[in-house]
């Protein structure tokens, strides 16, 4: 397995294109399609929030499937809480697309992106849809744009390719996700499609997906907002021409698993990485924990946690801001057992500080990747989750967001 | 019932202090008194932390009780995560101030707050305990130096005194608090220190007191997070010669009651006002709700946002995150029945946007207390909470907090 130069549009069969029509009002790229020419089999996660964007539901309602053609976002309005204008206005852009490119408007996932509350430019959405499906293209670069396009306050784009062996052929699969805001688990937490030509079952991709997705885009909290847009849709276009996965036993099933969780694992990553105001990758684990759920717990209440956050923007030890998150996630354990580190400086032993080096941990906590590890000494259970710092920046995106 | 100018040292039989003992690195008081001339009947509230500081332990142990003397509460060191060490400091602060005013170690509370894992210097501790016990003085100017003396990053002082007649006395009644950060409900979020010359029943006042901080303390939210050293007691002379409240059944009872509440709402929303880097005071409202504890669920998840609090500080009507929050806090509703308001403005009607002023909007949300109100149409249960904006300062005084 390796990690190739390719992008959502680089597996056999899949096309893309990024456009700008107008949703955003700095004239970025704001309109995406991915397109694949033969009925891709589709499975998709999704906000687990009460409100969620009519674009968003009107995906729910198709996946999975055996069929689908293409997937249209948007970015720069979220197509949310809009009245019953929205399930129209969803319809509207898959209506777009599939006289496009000639398949049922029921062969095409749409997902919005952006403000809520405000209703969908239409005739711009048309027209965006239309030059995107009049110049989609296979390769690396078609979906760099497409990626581009799904972007809302990210400043980098978040994309992975794989190459790897499946049953005998070479597969790719390859990802893309925006983020950067409104992140936290349990609800799918951004929007991404990942794309492959592996020929998979439809329940074993749905099955995976859920599988993945609740090790990496589950374990990604910026700032423990989730968003009504939320979602994970994954195309396999099945050219690759190996014997179709069916099942996670067999050995094609597993590396399957294995591939998409490392694409999936690598976007997480660098949503928490590019987080809104993030200046540094904070990855929180606990080990000892009596149960999984008490580890998820203690990760979940660490990551999300503004002291502790605030403390690793400004690179101050305050290591007992990580215990008092701990203490307080619900989790059982006994303070007076647990270990705390920075990195590999152990600062906290059995729930009382040890002497340690500032230099070196102000060192540590400086550098572009934290790592915070509490050890409850509870039983054997081991969880992780990635987030980043909260810094001034974030409060200054976040105070004039839609303007 | 009116509010009289007066701090803990007004009702009769208490005395206060607070002096400067250098556990404050700028100098600033950090040391306060809390003297009863009589044993006082005492009741407390306690953090729901895991990780609880040794000198909150200690008192926890203590109460209720029907024969306290004193509280010491030490700001600039919670005395938390130190190992054995820290409750045997703990004891040696309640010596000193045994020693000092001629009672039994057992009948001082004490309590700490300020950086987590330091030994508590106890050379500074005994010389502050004796300076302010030689210098206990009644009234409300002494009170007000106690006041000083528990703050920590709070910007003002938090203090109410009422005056109310209780079975045909005049008793007073009157509080103190510090916050400012790590505030959030179900731990008693602070510390605060109320004081009555009222007679009162231990179990009553014990009863009272947790049914008074569930509607006041553990509504009150800064950041979310919840510190090991949160506890409000209250004391009691029964120097009033009231006939001994023990029943909210009772008038005398229910007035009680409603002056404790009076107090510590005065307090709670003052925290909040204060809470660290805040620029105004937000009251989340829940209204409709099918439950109180759906109720509750909305209010906590709205005054818990960071994507709501950082819109708030930056006046910016983004209603799509109030919705958004209340869609993920487990509460059951149905979006589309919901209506969001911004003080008295209808910004969303039936899950869907409203068009709406944003001159008056702006308005609203620049004034220095705002109302943020839900109703979910789903039934007859209401509940707020009350919060602040998520502010620069904030992150400013949270990257640095140790130094």
């Amino acid at each position: 397995m390796r990690i190739v130069d390719g992008s959502v549009s680089s597996p056999r069969g899949f096309r893309a294109q990024g456009v700008a029509c107008g949703l955003k009002k700095n004239g970025n790229p704001d309109l995406a399609v991915v397109a694949c020419d033969v009925p891709a089999v589709a499975a998709g996660v999704f906000t687990r929030n009460l409100v969620k964007g009519h674009s968003l539901q009107r995906t729910m309602r198709l996946l999975p499937s055996a069929s689908v053609r293409a997937v249209v976002v948007n970015s720069g309005n979220a197509n949310a809480c809009v009245g019953a204008r929205g399930d129209a206005d969803a319809e509207a852009m898959a209506r777009f697309a599939a006289d496009a490119l000639g398949c049922a408007p029921s062969d095409v996932l749409t997902g919005s992106t952006g403000v809520i509350g405000l209703p969908l430019d239409l005739a711009k959405v048309e027209a965006g849809v239309r030059e995107a499906a009049a110049t989609l293209a296979a390769g690396a670069e078609a979906g760099h744009r497409a990626e581009r396009a799904i972007m809302t306050t990210d400043l980098v784009p978040k994309e992975c390719c794989l190459s790897f062996p499946l049953g005998g052929k070479d597969v790719l699969l390859a990802g893309m996700a925006k983020g950067s805001g409104m992140i936290h688990p349990d609800m799918a937490t951004m929007i991404a499609v990942v794309t492959t030509d592996a020929d998979v079952d439809p329940v074993f991709l749905r099955d995976a997906l859920r599988t993945v997705a609740d090790r990496t885009f589950n374990r990604t909290s910026v700032d423990g907002d989730t968003s009504v847009c939320d979602m994970a849709v994954a195309l396999a276009s099945g050219l690759a021409g190996n014997e179709r996965v069916a099942s996670s036993d067999a050995a094609d099933g597993r590396a399957f698993l294995h591939a998409l969780e490392t694409v999936c694992t690598a976007l997480s990553r660098e949503i928490a990485r590019d987080g809104e105001g993030a200046t540094k990758l904070v990855e929180v684990r606990c080990e000892g924990a009596a149960t999984p759920e008490d580890a998820y717990k203690v990760v979940l209440a660490v990551a999300r946690s503004p002291l502790v956050k605030t403390a690793l923007f400004g690179e101050d030890a305050n290591w007992g801001r990580i215990l008092t998150a701990a203490g307080y996630s619900g989790a059982a354990f006994d303070p007076a057992r647990c270990d705390v580190y920075l990195g590999g400086l152990q600062v906290c032993a059995a729930g009382a500080a040890l002497p340690f080096d500032e230099a070196e941990a102000k060192r540590i906590l400086s550098e572009k990747e934290v790592a915070v590890t509490l050890r409850l000494g509870a039983g054997g259970h081991a969880d992780r989750m990635w987030t980043c710092d909260f810094s001034y920046d974030y409060v200054r995106i976040n105070g004039s967001y839609r303007s």
